[in-house]
């Protein structure tokens, strides 16, 4: 068994981290976290989502936040572009990169969408192609792949069907999301495997939330299958916000410390990842899930 | 790869959870908490341990807890014992196992138990060899596997020469303990690998702490080097009393479900150790990092 030598850790604390938190952050915090996250060393960061500020009052700034952050050359800072409509404010912000998303399962896309799988496709399709025309890259964010709220199983047949689909628009890197945090190792390796018989490794990433606990067993899993890019949320970030202790994306600073245990490089600092994760926890209002700030508040480390 | 189909948890919440917990806890309620955890299926609890309550006031009524625990006929109700003096207190409660414990680092040994491992090894052929006399089996708890808080790095080779010796006295199974939970995946399958080649795969467990986060992937790696005992403790007791939100033992109803996600049999129910853990989580007093645990209150899932 072989797992890569360096892997990237992309960063979606600021997106789908505070999507799923009730605070609303001040735009000059987040600005200030975004900075520690570069400062650690990330070079991907999620800012914000272009959505409706009715839809998700957390995000609203996503303009704002991107007009005064400042920005370091060898840094993608991306945003969640839901529309045309939205496009037109991250190519307004000159976001680096777009994410667009859509659901395995055809009732989660409805439920998050109100459209079907395919008028989704229909949708982004035009908003990858325009981004393109603006000289953005892409990536597909796809939920539900391990296992849907409403339809439980989804099928492998079902996330390949999306994936290509997405890929075809030209879309750059597909992230596959464990939404509800039901994947198992076994199961991702299954799902992995089988997308690599048609879609290259390198376009491939893994989401994945720690509802359960398995996060990192099924980050290992990935590893194992050769995949190179794991998104993260500095402190866990992204717990459903009225349920107590539900926790939402694997906290970035654990993944990092699974590499660092492994030998893997990523570029990232522990510390800085740690640093991050203690500025914004207070903002966040309740205690944040992640086990590398825990240890880090038990041992009084004064990083 | 394969993964076995089957495999035993054993329960080590009573003893080493309890033991790092702040709260001192009724005899009766810990009887109803073992009965709880026999409910849903357990076959062996470790109840116990015969040290000196001097050492640890929390388990300082082991003797009656054997003593008014009513006993199943397939269970086995195993305790920990530190020496011949834990032994006679052990045999006089007529446990069914012994436990007896040596660390594979020289260091964390003496602060443990304030001898050498040698001295310790004397001391436990003799705790061994009459309890075999007196027709106990013996289950060895080898800590530090994986990492050591004085020392840092154990090396295998130690590890090697600790469990060996164990089984030269006669010791049934090795518990092979993550005791400050620093062990990673591929460190778990190399220790594991190199044992094999010497220690048949069935005398093996691992008992794994889930202070950063990595035990259930450390126990998939488990899985993979074909272990098929895994001990846990309800609800992730067991971290440090005095630091906040440092977790302990792995939880067993975490690693229960885990099992169930992989298809692997281990004739427990979820429900019914989650029934335990809330049982038993008021009486320790604080927060229990068990995510079933906390997945079950979010659902207000009336168990």
């Amino acid at each position: 068994m072989s797992i890569p030598k360096q892997v990237m850790l992309k960063e979606v604390g600021p997106r789908d981290g505070l999507q799923n938190e009730s605070s609303i952050i001040s735009t000059e915090k987040k600005i200030a976290w975004i900075d520690k996250l570069v400062e650690a060393g990330l070079k991907y960061i999620e800012v914000s989502s272009f959505v409706s500020p009715k839809w998700i009052p957390a995000l609203a700034d996503a303009d704002d936040v991107f007009r005064y952050l400042k920005r370091e050359d060898d840094v993608t800072y991306a945003a969640l572009v839901p529309n045309e409509k939205g496009l037109e404010r991250a190519l307004r912000a000159d976001v680096d990169e777009i994410g667009i998303f859509i659901s395995a399962s055809e009732a989660h896309n409805r439920r998050n969408v109100n459209k079907s799988i395919d008028e989704t496709l229909s949708v982004l399709k035009e908003v990858v192609s325009t981004a393109k025309q603006e000289g953005k890259t892409a990536r597909g964010y796809v939920s539900a792949v391990f296992g849907c709220p409403f339809e439980g199983h989804v099928s492998i047949g079902q996330v390949e069907r999306v994936s290509h689909a997405l890929l075809d628009m030209g879309i750059d890197e597909l992230s596959l999301g464990d939404t509800i945090g039901v994947a198992n190792p076994l199961q991702v390796k299954q799902v992995v495997r089988q997308l690599k018989t048609t879609i290259p490794t390198g376009k491939l990433a893994l989401h994945l939330h720690n509802t359960r606990g398995l996060a990192q067993a099924n980050i290992m899993a990935g590893l194992e299958e050769n995949i190179q890019v794991f998104d993260g949320a500095t402190g866990g970030l992204g717990g459903c916000p009225y349920a107590k202790g539900a926790t939402g994306n694997v906290a970035t600073e654990d993944v990092q410390y699974l590499m660092e245990s492994l030998g893997i490089e990523t570029g990232v600092s522990l510390k800085g990842l740690i640093n991050a994760a203690k500025y914004i926890e207070p903002y966040v209002g309740n205690e944040l899930p992640s086990y590398q700030l825990k240890l880090s508040q038990e041992e009084g480390d004064g990083a």
